[in-house]
């Protein structure tokens, strides 16, 4: 059986290497259009920074072998054309044509045909975007091409447009690298995959880190001199002798698409869960070929090499005529960014409401591990869930706390249509330097619990805001004690102590909605459970309390 | 309605805060025989080691309130008794006596009990163990007098007896005071709650900080003047200013037992899921009460904080009349030590066998970040499934590398009921500084589900002993590169690397078995796969490679 697969970055050999072992009969070849092969383009941003020594590292075996022609052919038994375009597939016949960095064409016939032709950066049409040093980051050339910039003097302007994965990750790079970093986006955030919740913080931290965040402001025009040397946007300029140009990707389609097979809606090559595209034939893998969303069962574009590895796999075994489905996918993703993890997984709770589903969420701010231990660290916790099943939909987490271990829990849960009941009662590790006694995910879904069991209304800061001015409209209680409020307030709120509340009930307003809150709205919670068994009917709980508080506060 | 709580420490407390969150009318009284209330016992190792500053942040709110008798009554609205024990329970009338320090004693009625009585350390009669600093370590008056004595002189010499949980956290406690440290057990293991293939690291890396390991051995006396002086084996002495009892706890049943209670067949309480003991008034929680194995729903007895929580929460649900119920526990725990974790859930391989299951396991050792993180460190991942269904039974995981995250995972996905093939599709969170593009646990899942589907027969290094001489009765096949073997080799195993394997297959003999491996057994596996298809028939591939040997290697 003759097999050719066209791209060799990741999905590619992946395909490449799961073929050799479970059909080792088969003629396999990789058809690369690069000089190089099988390299670890989510590293790029480390190699930048430096905290990857040389390139090399990117595309070696955890052994140090280099992932070379030659190791494809001798160790994977596998043809490697590199410097090798496929310009088009005759589905007829069966074959590609291909030529070569010579010019020389070839037509390579095949059993199955792997579309694993990746993705291309979005170049948005802005004026002076010709100008030098405006530059992608998808591959070790254009890697090498900033490192080149970045060695020639270091404390350079960098403008980062897009700040999404790559611009934030990279966005750390040059700030580490001594640049004077600004990241420019066209949404009111950055990490848009993000709930704007949970991404205050975040913009925090970097701009404490001296990288400045723009965000709704619009890239009308670089200028420059030959080299770029300013970012002209709606709000004004910005210096600038590197821009790196992160707006996101879009599947490289173009030969899928002569060769008259489907795409998807979301513009990546349609395929069903063997991998297999409108020809049968033919197969399409990483991040051309267009995801299913787990939870929601509609088409996503979400191109991420641990989801390229999965695809490949199940690509060779179908083609093996083995048994194997790729279900879908959830959308998890994790960056860094200086002291903080930013992690998402499942729906976000705008894609939640506007999938139909009655939204409860829980904010569970606290430390990943017991408040005694000296290293104990705050996460910002969201969870999202249905309030009628109530299964979990979606997690969120920020902060220097250890966000990725309670994502990964959370997809797991969510992959298995877990109830917030179910993950209350999960059986996780405990130890004090691991996690506090009752998990963090284990307490927002305790909280998701009182929320659907009735216990506790909830009200987010935005919605609190939308209630009026507080001590008029609405009664904002602060239970926390007086040093803690002398330290940090929110403009407006009473303050009695959760311990003095039944002994002073009778100084708050029963005609007025009540909105409790302590410092993460635990007391807050309990204030407003004998405030309703005081005879108050309208109590809500501040999600989250001071600490997800994302307005004014008074700071001593 | 009154509910009377006997016991302070983690889950009582906890069934007394929701009970007077979800039935504020109720009365509520806590009776605690010692001075302290709800205190973090899991934290005592780290109080020891000066980690955790002052005892007090061990009972402290987050917010830095001691939870002491007033802050009950005032904050939560209930009544504590401390210093003060129960010596019966009438469940005719419905009534509990109690006895004061003051030797005062009442008789307290209740509509709803609450057993919370905790567990005691097990204390052998070994001859002299009335010597003075023979000590255990379950409260904090436990801890102060170990810091006592830690202050007198500090290069003192330990012994631990008892190689489980507690002993180990309180060896690397006393090791990082300046201790010379000796963890003596009986069992051929420390820490058997995970498989011997998985504890050699953990002992070695014990060793390597100073902290002598004595398996296999046995306390037959404690000898001294007046304070204990040395410890006498079954294998020699070992000098002791200190000995710490860490042998295991009991569930503390005495008061159940005398009211007649059905005792379950580990000896703690029985409860029903929703925390009722054969008295439907009587309820019991935390260490003194029996959990349920959820997989093979079999009594078991894993006294923890973390369950102690859960299980507060659903007594006090259940005496408000609310449904809820609690499932039961998977035996997951983890614990430092020094640079290592050592974390595990679910079923070990031995239970797994035992419980008869057709059990198929999974060596996963590798980074757990992408090889050319210059933060990636080496985790050693096992996972236990079950052949037949390829359902996930358990996993474990010890060395640098992050465990808890992994195993954390384990734990959801089996108490999901999720299979080999669903694990190795999940969608965790994918970065450079956080994983693999590849996460271990999806490569772990990989491997027993090439096991499963056949391709791959493992076999492992206590079983490869077992099969003769190597070169004489099997072929031990090393297919790593010759700079490789150079470094670390295994005796007896021949060297062909895996690229040349394919024109060198005439060396072999195909009427032996054969073993193959590489530093990890990846590269073995695809070695494997072309020997089978080359005509050789019995080929097996060695669980883990050199990394998981645990026998005799050349090293240069």
């Amino acid at each position: 059986m003759k097999v050719v697969i066209i791209g060799g970055v990741a999905a590619g050999p992946k395909t490449a290497s799961r073929l050799n072992r479970v059909c080792p009969d088969s003629e396999i070849t990789i058809i690369e259009k690069g000089e190089l092969l099988s390299y670890a383009g989510c590293g790029l941003p480390y190699y930048i920074s430096g905290k990857v020594d040389c390139e090399e590292e990117l595309r070696s075996t955890p052994v140090g072998t280099v992932r070379d022609s030659v190791f494809f052919q001798k160790v994977k038994n596998v043809k490697v054309l590199n410097r090798t375009e496929a310009t088009s597939i005759d589905r007829e016949s069966k074959t590609v044509t291909v030529i070569d960095a010579e010019g020389k064409a070839a037509v390579l016939p095949y059993d199955k045909l792997v579309l694993a032709t990746g993705a291309n950066n979005v170049k948005p049409p802005i004026p002076g975007s010709d100008l030098k040093n405006i530059l992608g980051l998808k591959s070790i050339e254009d890697a090498d091409a900033i490192k080149a910039k970045l060695a020639q003097h270091k404390a350079l302007d960098a403008v980062i447009v897009g700040g999404g994965l790559i611009g934030v990750e990279v966005a750390e790079a040059f700030a580490e690298m001594g640049c004077r970093v600004t990241i420019v986006e066209f949404l009111p955030q950055i990490l848009s995959i993000m709930d704007p919740d949970m991404i205050g913080f975040v913009e925090n931290h970097f701009e404490s880190h001296g990288v400045k965040i723009r965000t709704n402001t619009k890239v009308m025009a670089f200028e420059g001199d030959g080299e770029v040397r300013k970012v002209i946007t709606d709000k004004g300029e910005i210096p600038a002798d590197l821009v790196i140009m992160a707006v996101g990707v879009r599947p490289e389609v173009t030969l899928a698409k002569q060769a008259g097979i489907v795409l998807g809606k979301t513009g990546a090559i349609k395929v069903d869960p063997q991998m297999r595209t409108s020809d049968e034939d033919i197969l399409a893998v990483g991040d051309c070929a267009e995801k299913i969303n787990l939870i929601t069962g509609e088409p996503a574009y979400v191109p991420l090499g641990s989801t390229a590895n999965k695809e490949g796999r199940v690509a060779a075994n179908t083609i093996c005529g083995m048994d194997d489905s790729f279900p879908g996918i959830l959308g998890s993703a994790v960056c860094k960014i200086f002291e903080f993890t930013a992690a998402r997984t499942g729906l976000s709770e705008k894609a939640a409401r506007e999938a139909g589903y009655d939204v409860v969420i829980a904010h569970g701010p606290s430390t990943d591990k017991p408040h005694f231990m000296p290293d104990a660290k705050l996460l910002y916790l969201k969870l999202i869930a249905d309030r009628k099943t109530g299964k979990l939909l979606g997690a969120q987490a920020t902060g220097p706390g250890e966000a990725d271990k309670r994502i990964d829990v959370a997809a797991t849960a969510i992959t298995m249509g877990m109830t917030a009941e179910q993950l209350s009662n999960l059986d996780l590790c405990y130890a004090p330097p691991y996690a506090p006694a009752v998990d963090n995910i284990l307490t927002a879904a305790n909280i998701l619990r009182n929320k659907i069991d009735g216990l506790m209304v909830g009200v987010t800061a935005h919605e609190v805001k939308a209630m009026g001015t507080p001590g008029v409209d609405f009664t904002f209680l602060d239970t926390r004690s007086p040093e803690e409020v002398s330290a940090v307030a929110i403009p407006g709120a009473v303050n009695i102590p959760l311990g003095a509340i039944r002994n002073r009930v009778s100084e708050l307003d029963k005609s007025k909605p009540i909105v409790t809150f302590c410092k993460i709205s635990l007391r807050g919670y309990e204030a407003a459970l004998i405030l309703w068994k005081a005879g108050f009917t309208d109590v809500r709980v501040l999600d989250g309390g001071v600490v997800m508080w994302p307005f004014e506060k008074i700071v001593k």
